[in-house]
């Protein structure tokens, strides 16, 4: 049995702490979330599972980061490097794995090359390993890309796209998609960095372009607004046309003056009401062309929290270090005895 | 520069050779080739590249096999492990490591579990690593298929199915799909063993059982007859209504009672010509449902010689011993330095 640690239980980490519990080679050893309202609580009842575990919710890690306690720790808090730095070097430094869906993680080299450094060097120095996953970026637009092109002679570009429906979030989402709002606030919005879109294209690309040698030395990023031409409704938020149902974020990686790398991901609130559909698209042009797609998208959340908890065999296993989704073995539903058991 | 010898210039070999000759990180340093007529020869002519390139076609390996001259084979012989076994003992027992396209090496240990043992023991012993690949099986109807299900919470179960056209083939591929013959000609092929359909199916299920841990046990095999409708014209045959125009290749895997994983491979001249579009489908069926197709098919013959081909810095740098597609970092297409130095 992997013994883990959940750090963090808001909507990704709680979704991780119960696909651990439902896991046979995995044990819940701890759990840890600052929330006030969980202080102390079993964790079996902050998670409404109506019975209780003997794990009680920390608010620190106290008495939990140790190898005779743990093996790793999943640590769900920020989207962030920079901001979840204490953290991981709290974990790192006391000998235990580490896996995080922080966004920035995916590959932290990309736009942070000195804390990659640092995790590395540390993750080292305590024989452990320590790697940030997801389903975008972690998946969908890197993993699966690289994946595809692995057939290939040769690849001129890539274009790849993640087409999803932003109508279950609430309104933080709403927020920093700019969704509901008019075309000059949403240009406002990108500009004082309150709209964000996606977080993960740097990444993705720097995965991608290492991967395969493309030699990307430059990402250009833009943001602009999806404009409804009609009603459309949502949870959270009604928008009416002419009105921003969203924010369409296309990040294109160049060597050079070529455009190598093209990553789109136009996330608004009921695509299909103009006619889009919902999936992940992947076009490698070059010998062979690959033409890929999935209907609809893989699920977001439910997939992120997926990669976390299944990605754990592979990190306790893996060599020590900073590792990313590439330099590990393809990951597995974790079904059986042997999925625990993957050779690296 | 990686040193590799590409051993077997078929259809397939020969096109290893030149895309190994195309990548800057690879270097072709012997060629091994039984056909009489070139033997001697430059391969730089026996590969139509109209230029001489200081590198011997052989008939047999002497002289090559050794860690001074070369790193890696590259081996396209057979699609047996069994047949391809005394080629594979010399490899790896002078020391190099080996990728074969042989199918049933994708994972030997589905079928001959002592080649397999004796596979890993030689290879370990020698500090090489054997990997076997190809577009199926070896990447489209197992890795990719077990890449999907990592963002699983569970799998329930998997149908995937792999849709090609086989008009640009020749004779003996016709001969061992049964096209062009009558349904009762095609069942005595199947009985007597000269139907042979796709070689495979074992190997891609093991290979997602393991990976999974689903427990398969039994793997039932069915080859039916394509019946066409309508007249299909091929290069090497014509098929007549009501005459077969290809073998439709199922197999289902099984753990104990629940089949859990089926795959169906039709093999066809013009399938669109009855309004089937080629390509290849994934379906996992669990938490979340995922619905994935590439439109057409992954180019097969391009996408094993570039999968065999992509994997060499993989195997290079890999611990030691046999290795499986599921075992190794994903695949990526060599297009510049940072490809070759992959981290495992």
């Amino acid at each position: 049995m992997i013994r883990v640690i959940q750090w963090g239980l808001g909507a990704m980490g709680s979704g991780m702490a119960k696909l651990i519990l439902e896991k046979d080679g995995l044990q819940l050893v701890g759990a840890i979330d600052t929330r006030p309202e969980y202080a102390g609580k079993d964790v079996g009842s902050v998670l409404g599972l109506g019975r209780e575990l003997g794990v009680e919710v920390q608010a620190t890690p106290d008495g939990l980061l140790d190898p005779d306690v743990a093996d790793i720790v999943v640590i769900a808090t920020t989207s962030w490097t920079a901001q979840q730095m204490p953290q991981l070097r709290q974990i790192l430094g006391s000998g235990l794995n580490c896996i995080s869906i922080a966004e920035e993680m995916a590959s932290p080299e990309a736009q942070s090359p000195e804390l990659a450094t640092e995790l590395d060097q540390l993750a080292k120095a305590n024989n452990v390993s320590v790697l940030g996953t997801g389903v975008n970026p972690g998946f969908v637009l890197d993993l699966l890309v690289v994946t595809l092109s692995g057939v290939c002679h040769k690849v001129d570009r890539i274009e790849a796209s993640r087409v999803n429906d932003l109508s279950p979030y609430g309104p933080t989402v709403m927020a920093t998609q700019g969704v509901g709002i008019t075309p000059e606030a949403f240009k406002e919005g990108v500009a004082n960095g309150t709209i964000v879109g996606h977080v993960g294209f740097p990444e993705s690309i720097r995965m991608i372009s290492d991967a395969l040698g493309l030699g990307v030395d430059r990402v250009v990023e833009t943001r602009e607004p999806i404009v409804s031409k009609v009603l459309r409704e949502a949870a959270h938020v009604t928008v009416q046309p002419g009105m921003v149902a969203g924010c369409k974020h296309i990040a294109v990686g160049y060597a050079g003056d070529k455009a190598v790398v093209k990553l789109v991901h136009p996330q608004q609130v009921h695509p299909h009401l103009e006619g889009q559909s919902t999936g992940d698209y992947i076009n490698i042009y070059g010998t062979p062309d690959i033409v890929m797609s999935t209907g609809p998208e893989i699920a977001g959340g439910i997939a992120t929290q997926g990669l976390a908890v299944n990605m754990v065999p592979h990190v306790v296993q893996a060599s020590p270090g900073l590792k990313n989704m590439l330099d590990l073995p393809a990951p597995a539903a974790l079904m059986g005895a042997s999925a625990y058991r993957r050779r690296v």
